[in-house]
């Protein structure tokens, strides 16, 4: 018997061997008599919330089915749902709100067969597509890759289901010319298979700009969206659809004149964000040459409106989106397109990966001595300040850096308790984290708490010789200059070692 | 007898052989009791039109002399200046105006002799430092070098002349370093020479941000600034000097830690700016073969204040500064900071410098036939919109590719009557422009008058074929849709040529 198991409460869900739940889905249909059905396919990050959304809209009446696959790792979230317990822990509040609403309404329910998109009036594409990348030791980029076989079974099991003239959404971030040249083919030869009309479908692609953290929710509500479609008809069946879900009155909608157009709008949006990071650690380690402070320079730039974009030094790019879609586009350009790479675009995720690396080196040759036995405490594990997201964090490298220096590490994270990837438990509390013997301690990531007074209160209570590095710029001028003689700072983005 | 043309009125002026003007600038000094005296090394676009406006300072009584050297190009400012003719013609009124006041005051005085920093309080540094730059046919970069010499030659005849407590005050784009490293040790050996106490002068970098047009003047009094010295009394004394200028309590000034900080400041900036523009190439190939509207795509992108500094497609980079500072950068990291080269700064700049050579290709394909004996018209030779400044224009690299292709070409710029270094006569009057004959139009340059419908207007009244070519997205939508059928459209960044 395959299990499941939920990370976030331990509980173990036995998947089913008899993958049929058409009578479960018939009862919840004619429980929502006369609702519109909308079937999300992918029930994470995005997906899980999608539902919830839509599920709470103002506008209509939708009952909404969340579909995943049965397996290890996504079973545990139909399971969850199914009884009442939502698959993500989140701080924004809203959240748990909306979800209740839905379980006291009953709209919401979760399934893994495919049977739900015959009943569906609308389908949303919210799984991941993902690329695979292989690093070198120097997280140099050795390879990438995208394989697209996931993503086609998933349209081809929409296709084999469908109503003719459903509405098929796609959020998903894709290679550019996907819903051209993929999902609109697969779906049309599944349809023609049945001998449906292949003329009636609608699809459209409408990417979600969704953040995790305390605006959730609205990064889907209150967020302008762009929207197009294969052909009018599309295009304006997911204009009606959005405008049920998205407050248009102050975020108004955008259509684009193609799909390829809102395809590159998203990779292109995150790209620039990626370019912008890496165009910044050149300038980072020429800062450092001349004893410079580049947070102060920047800042100073800022305040041009025209600058006001320009990003400030840092340990590197995590998360789910910045660290792969400049590639997703470039591939799609090479594969789709025929053309040449977008070599500024995959140069920027190179830079950006090896960043941890340069934060290493810079703290190497500034400590000195070697790190054998030394006590390291991370201050963060995330990625994101405020946010409890692991995902590609460059906090990873970092920390496999300093291992493999044969550091000890402590970590603390006060949104992370555990840290999925490595597998390894975290201290949430500053004060207790810091009440610990260490060395040397990192800022790794911009969580408010590390930000206030209390991180340089506490270190100045220490009586020992201490390391502070900060790969943030977390700390400002006076909060440095408050510190006792005993701590030694180092800024990245800064060449001058603060000695007392 | 050598001679020096006012290329605005072809004014000829003898130079005289004579270079002491010592009795005319102690004349000058003693009409202005009781002044302060500043002296403004380099009468150009921005030395002459800061001289104005400290001459025009409402908080202190200033003296001016604006110095430069007697040779063939720029001893007719001198001249000029002294007979009551600025220098510049720019849209900006305020010019005019604080040039008369100068005239009936009697505080600025321009002359050529170095004497005049003897009896300096103040000597701003307003010279170019040029990048010596060498483009292959294709126009990618075959070598790059920075020439320091004549800068140096600058700072020396200060040094020599100076008193011992001055504020030498820089605002020439330098690379960075070159206070610490260049100006300070010239001027200190040069006060030893004299025997002089080196350690009261006042060494001070402030970039400025000119920016030559209808806000020529506010580029210099409302506009943020930065400053630094190379200790304290400098930076000081720079700041006393500044708030006396710069409208402080709207823009108030910024201290940066040392005058590095402030040199890496201004190409930053600069580079920044290159850098975005350079990465939009790429991406206005990529919608050009997807069929997407690159110019939708970034507006619909620019929403979010995150990345409102998108740039949009275009014929390429042009002025003086953003073709050129971020090679000074890298230039000093590797000469000055013995590190390696800001490679994506290069790499900007590179890619930028062929932008004219891609959108020559891309109308090349797209047009399918010979140019040979065909007529061009470009709207616009000017680098940017509402400005007379062909400063390193990419229209010029256009303009070759054209000629080499075998085209006849007209020109037309509202704001450039005189193309200097093509030494071309460009037609002003659109009107008369559109009532020649030609085959192709090609919009060059931002201007809004090309912007308005009477660039459409006038070009629906030809009764011919004729192909039009935006490479800037100057026309809207509507305006390409309003179009006659006997006109083919193509825009720069869109892969469809708009048939009628």
């Amino acid at each position: 018997m395959k299990k499941s198991i939920n990370p976030i409460n331990n509980v173990e869900y036995t998947i089913p061997k008899n993958l049929d739940d058409i009578n479960s889905i018939n009862d919840f249909v004619s429980r929502n008599k006369n609702k519109k059905i909308i079937v999300v396919q992918g029930l994470g990050f995005v997906g899980s919330v999608m539902s919830i959304v839509c599920a709470n809209s103002k506008l209509e009446d939708y009952a909404v089915i969340g579909i995943d696959l049965p397996n290890e790792f996504n079973y545990w979230k139909i399971a969850s749902i199914n009884e009442g317990i939502f698959p993500i822990v989140a701080e924004d509040k809203k959240i748990e709100t909306f979800f209740k609403k839905t379980l006291k309404i009953g709209n919401f329910y979760a399934t893994y067969d495919p049977y739900a998109y015959s009943l569906a009036d609308i389908i949303i594409v919210d799984i991941n597509l993902d690329v695979e990348k292989k690093l070198n030791n120097d997280f140099s980029l050795k390879h990438f890759d995208v394989n697209m076989n996931p993503f086609k079974s998933a349209i081809k099991s929409i296709g084999q289901n469908c109503q003719k003239d459903s509405l098929v959404l796609v959020e998903t971030t894709v290679p550019p010319g996907t819903c051209e040249k993929v999902v609109k083919p697969i779906i049309t030869k599944e349809l023609k298979k049945r001998n449906l009309d292949f003329d009636q479908i609608k699809i459209a692609h409408s990417y979600e700009r969704v953040m995790p953290g305390p605006d959730y929710i609205d990064s889907i509500l209150n967020f302008p969206r762009v929207f197009s479609g294969i052909d009018q008809k599309s295009a304006t069946a997911a204009k009606v659809f959005l405008e049920t879900i998205i407050n248009t009155e102050k975020y108004p909608l955008t259509e684009l004149q193609n799909t390829n157009s809102t395809e590159i709008a998203k990779v292109l949006e995150n790209s620039y964000r990626a370019m912008n990071i890496a165009f910044i650690v050149e300038w980072t380690r020429f800062a450092e040459e001349a004893n410079v402070n580049l947070f102060e320079v920047i800042d100073s730039i800022k305040v041009r409106s025209t600058h006001s974009n320009m990003m400030l030094p840092g340990i590197g790019v995590g998360g789910y989106c910045l660290t792969k879609d400049p590639l997703l586009a470039s591939w799609s350009r090479k594969k789709m397109f025929s053309s040449s790479e977008l070599n500024q675009s995959e140069k920027a995720v190179i830079i950006n990966d090896q960043m941890p690396r340069y934060a290493f080196e810079f703290f190497k040759i500034n400590f000195g001595k070697s790190l054998k036995n030394k006590t390291v405490l991370f201050l963060g594990v995330s990625y994101r300040g405020d946010v409890g997201d692991t995902r590609f964090t460059p906090v990873e490298k970092m920390y496999d850096l300093f291992i493999k220096n044969g550091a000890k590490i402590l970590l603390n994270d006060p949104l992370v308790p555990f840290w999925e990837e490595k597998d390894l438990k975290v201290e949430t509390s500053l004060k207790k984290s810091l009440k610990t013997k260490f060395d040397i301690v990192i800022l790794c990531t911009n969580h408010s708490i590390y930000k206030s007074n209390k991180l340089t209160t506490e270190l100045n209570k220490i009586d020992k010789e201490l390391y502070l590095y900060d790969t943030l710029g977390v700390l400002k001028k006076n909060q440095i200059s408050n510190l006792n003689s005993n701590i030694k700072t180092l800024v990245l983005g800064r060449g001058d070692l603060i000695e007392k």
